[in-house]
């Protein structure tokens, strides 16, 4: 077993998800038209398919605005399973993947319980966690070196009295997919463990947010690991953040055990109609999963000539380094100046030297270039 | 001190929602074509207000569809706070009144602790405790001849030593508001509680999600009561349930402990749109409310003549008697079979004897008038 050290968080005091300023925060507070606010830091997409102009310009939807959505979300869910490759009975409808995270959260985490966080990661897991009064074990992933990967010995030891393992593959903010067969790995491993002890092996949350953008998914394992919940969203690939639309797949079984927690209507009858019709369109993601690939690539070659040092990537955004804390709180500062919003990470914060930077739409992402390059000419 | 029994439930086995059947379920189970299913057991507006087309129609939106709402949801808040007189750090935005509830359930109701319900009331209130870990004390409310107003004694007794206290005025099922000063009593009885025993009073939620139907609130007892949430809602008189938005509405400082537990936007752009102009349209709700307080008197006559005995009502449903549970349960299959859905109340349920139907649009409530009368005529 590894020897990396694993933290403990208390249950006592649940931490809050650190919201983002808004973009009218940070033209008042950079003193800039709001039209000039570029948000680098919520990993969307540069437009919204052409599904949602279709979908509000016919005028008429399966439930009317007056009626509560459907409580089984029957064609949205018809039209997942057959997007997913995937049963109706295998898939949970949520108000965007966090509201499944929460609900993964109520009905896995007893309070009192422990999770366990491979990080750095999503903040959202750690978040939803405390809120449940769970302790979290935290366990560093291995070296940029080693793709910031899981570090499978470490993790399994932490999960082995555990309650819940929150991954996510490809990892936000680490930009890169787990190697292969890494998390069959540790499915494997947990479920030796879980036979070893007589006890059931940990629920796994998968979050494949970013699946598309490698065109791979976990799914599959579910069929030998029942308690592998795979979270899915319409926010990223498929351009959809703003109408709040995820997915949990996992076993039969599983969703059983998460339906009872799932609010009886959650997601907008106007969200249930559009994400029916993105997920039905077989033009959808891919093109999209093209384009931004290709502006990932340019983006990041600006940027490495700009001297940053960009991470690779196999997702909708960029971990960049700049070699200290403070020089990476400088550039931040230079590119807010511009009206330009990068994620930050926390002074305490392993990525404390780092930014991240989503992919936008060619316009945009020359303006964060040129802003890189003025910061280096400052010398800075 | 009221000797009034107090159940109590357990924390161990979280209760579910009871979802409702869907209208393609209710279709298929009773062989109707599905347009013949006419919903009176949801409380929603027979119509959605002309401002959902207005917006929608616009085809721009303050966040296009690819971008998340804005963290803070400035705009909205603004038109809420106009809207129901508060200031703006007074309200919470959520993702339905359902999603309002969630969160004051995860800040104020803390693992192992105690809820006090009085009921019958909405079912919703007992499974968010349950599922936080908590106990939870059902005070029975008094009797139908007492308009099953709140037993004050009975809730403040047993609110003594409680987390959370879960009131709805007008109250559902019950159709009634609480009697003139009673809810300021309880308050001010738990505050004196507190102060007597040097702890602070439990924090009270007042459900006032058909307060539009009564045209008053009681979103002013939060200055003298800074552990009162007040939570509102789009879903009912406004005709907006399908867009999923609500509202908490409290002290500076209950908001600032709600905040944390708020997820960063679970509310759909479009919603976040339609929402602003409805609140921002001083014709709304008056109009609704007038049309359907008068379509409830006409519904409430017909079903009356038919024998049945209608309690009365201030909101958008009626109670109604059925004489046993038996006869309720006969009452309810002869209408689904015509595809008029009630709310029909469980066999361990004080109202099991009774039917909650909703006032629909003219057409609709004729039919059931006309079921009712049938449901007589065959002797029943």
């Amino acid at each position: 077993m590894s020897p990396t050290p694993v933290s403990f968080a208390s249950p006592v005091a649940p931490a809050s998800y650190a919201w983002e300023a808004t973009s009218e925060e940070v033209a008042s507070r950079y003193g800039l038209p709001l039209e000039r606010v570029a948000r680098f830091d919520l990993n969307t997409a540069p437009v919204a398919p052409g599904v949602v102009r279709r979908v509000l310009s016919g005028g008429r939807f399966e439930t009317p605005a007056s009626e509560y959505p459907p409580s089984d979300y029957r064609r949205l869910v018809a039209a997942a399973a057959r997007r997913y490759g995937v049963d109706a009975a295998e898939i949970l409808v949520g108000a965007g993947a966090d509201e499944i995270l929460d609900i993964v959260a109520k009905a896995l985490l007893p309070p009192g319980g422990r999770a366990v966080i491979p990080g750095p990661t999503y903040a959202m897991y750690r978040v939803l966690s405390e809120q449940r009064g769970a302790a979290v074990s935290l366990v560093p992933r291995l070296a940029a070196a080693a793709g910031h990967a899981l570090d499978v010995a470490a993790v399994r030891a932490a999960a082995r009295d555990a309650d819940l393992v929150w991954l996510c593959s490809p990892n936000n903010p680490t930009a890169l997919p787990e190697p292969p067969g890494s998390i069959r790995d540790l499915l494997e491993g947990l479920a030796a463990d879980a036979a070893a002890s007589g006890r059931d092996a940990p629920p796994v949350v998968l979050d494949e947010a970013y699946a598309e953008f490698v065109g791979s998914s976990l799914v599959d394992l579910r069929s030998d690991h029942p308690g592998l919940v795979v979270v899915r969203t319409l926010s990223k690939a498929y351009g959809l953040a703003g109408i709040r639309v995820g997915f949990a797949i996992a076993s039969r079984a599983m969703i059983a055990r998460l339906a009872p927690y799932r609010p009886p209507g959650s997601v907008s009858v106007l969200s249930v109609d559009i994400a029916r019709a993105a997920l039905s369109d077989d033009a959808l993601p891919g093109e999209a999963v093209g384009r931004i690939a290709a502006e990932r690539e340019r983006l990041a070659a600006g940027l490495a000539a700009a001297g940053w040092a960009v991470g690779p990537s196999v997702t909708n955004f960029l971990l960049v380094g700049l070699g200290s804390a403070g020089r990476a709180a400088a550039a931040a500062d230079s590119l807010l100046r511009l009206g330009l919003v990068p994620r930050t990470f926390d002074r305490d914060h392993p990525l404390a030297d780092h930014l991240r930077i989503t992919v936008r739409a060619p316009a945009d992402d020359d303006r964060l270039v040129a802003a890189a390059r003025a910061f280096g000419r400052a010398g800075r």
